[in-house]
């Protein structure tokens, strides 16, 4: 099944149906807002999927063509936001170059508390106040949680996945290593976050969504320019790890959006990477400087992922990084 | 005004309007729910100020006894939850304690974003894995936003405090210095947090708020013993700083928690502290050990702030440590 949320002026937006191919839309019957899906997932899950065969079988008669402009993040905000960075070579990669030194433990995986107040649609203009924040990029997907009940086990964890997102975690990093190196985690380091058009159940993904993690390709472009693909079958930890982690000492609420870290992967010689400060650690570490500038006004960045039928999962997000209009 | 959330079986519960001696409540007529309320206080705000002048005047029919074990937190749960650290006297002592260097750079504040998803009302149980955590409480008081634009100047900032609210941010010692290492703030290390049983307008405090900081004693204290008393005058960045820098190069959403650290002074020899992290601090700078025990379970937490008229504030935060039933 595929969900969107559909721009109406309100906060939360207007849950959609979408077809399989991403032509068509339909509102929902069953739940008027992607949170109140979420909230009510045993109810309410049935529901949609009768509105979801219907759709793709040509017999909704409200259907209407599906526009990934029109959209909203698929949750448009979010209780709880969880980044990991559960791709360690990333972290691997980063040390090297900039003699950095993470103090992890083994067998513990780096989460951190996110912003869920500020989500942006997949083809929103992003506003930055300069370029001298240095902008960056990184291809990720996420997980939406129900209900959580504390102590979860990991066997039981995966249980609680409802849907799975794209998404772009824009990141600052002239801010980035003053605010980790502080230790309290990102303040203006991660801005608002980008969300592909439609959240997919599971079982959408068929063969590509095993051992926990989402076995795909994460195709990165900038400027329409191929950038890297790493798959997500890279991830050191699986959905299940994390959440068991995250749930130790405490309930998770329904509708928490918990995602990987930057894809990466070993062989980013050949298939790239999924964010410019790897490029430019690669570059650093073989050439001795960084030469893949960080992100200017008025360029285009576009994440996709492609099922195993070779039919995009969560469409595309495309979007544009402009200047902030001044507003104080 | 004051205003509370009644328990109602739903995960936002019910506005109550609180009379200014929290002896009674009625349930709100122009807004049902906290967030509601935020997100169209300036509709909102003069009808619950209605309902408010007749309560205290003994004219709301509808009125009961208000009990603040019927109320979850004043904001059940939040978009963004943000928690800065803005007595910089109390990270001050624990770096002088345990030879810790935060790489804090001047003049600008330390904030971490945290959970949303898992407040606890006033006089909930606190539910907890182990005593081997090290469990430790911080009396703090947290500002709740309407919509702030990006890029919003400090002299303008505090215009969006629409409310404020106490809280116990519970703290797992055990986790914390492991977390803080590592980079990326806090998961296992503070997991639910307690918040005080009414929020209230800043015109409530009277003379108390002033300079961007709440100038009240924070009052606490452990199983019927005083703690301590710290006041907020003490904080090193006003709520109007914290804001700017928080919305540097972001909108923040309507109902952003913004909180101010635990509550610190320097005078703490004679004031006490408002966590227990301070005091063995203290004792270890003084004695070379710590001598007073983090929290075990059956134990009790009370933090309340009167006003400069001698009536509570907030009311009191007074729960319970519980060990967990196991879910899993």
């Amino acid at each position: 099944m595929k969900l969107a949320t559909l721009k109406d002026g309100s906060r939360d937006g207007r849950l959609l149906v979408v077809s399989r191919d991403l032509r068509y839309a339909v509102p929902a019957q069953a739940a008027g807002t992607m949170q109140q899906a979420i909230e009510n997932w045993m109810a309410v899950e049935p529901l949609l999927q009768a509105e979801y065969h219907a759709l793709n079988a040509g017999e909704a008669a409200a259907a209407f063509g599906f526009d990934p402009k029109a959209v909203a993040a698929p949750l448009p905000r979010a209780y709880q936001f969880v980044d990991a960075s559960a791709f360690l070579n990333h972290g691997k990669i980063m040390e090297q170059a900039y003699n950095l030194s993470v103090k992890k433990t083994a067998g513990i995986p780096i989460l951190v508390q996110r912003q869920g107040d500020d989500f942006l649609g997949p083809c929103d203009d992003y506003p930055f106040p300069t370029a001298a924040d240095n902008c960056d990029f990184e291809g990720e997907v996420a997980a939406i949680l129900d209900d959580v009940p504390m102590g979860v086990a990991t066997a039981d964890a995966e249980t609680h996945i409802k849907l799975f997102v794209l998404l772009n975690d824009v990141s600052m990093r002239a801010h980035l290593f003053r605010e980790l190196s502080m230790g309290f985690g990102f303040i203006n380091a991660k801005p608002a976050t980008v969300f592909g058009p439609v959240a997919v159940t599971p079982d959408e993904l068929g063969d590509a969504w095993r051992d926990g993690r989402v076995q795909l390709d994460m195709r990165v472009s900038r400027n329409g320019e191929w950038f890297g693909q790493p798959n997500g079958r890279e991830m050191d930890f699986s959905f299940g790890q994390l959440i068991s982690h995250l749930a130790y000492n405490r309930n998770l609420g329904a509708g928490t959006v918990l995602a990987t870290g930057t894809f990466s992967s070993p062989h980013y010689r050949e298939v790239g990477s999924a964010c410019l400060a790897e490029r430019r650690a690669v570059e650093m570490i073989d050439h001795g400087e960084s030469r893949t500038p960080f992100m200017q006004f008025g360029e285009v960045l576009r994440f996709e992922m492609l099922g195993n039928d070779g039919q995009s999962v969560f469409g595309a997000i495309e979007h544009r990084m402009v200047a902030t209009e001044v507003v104080a």
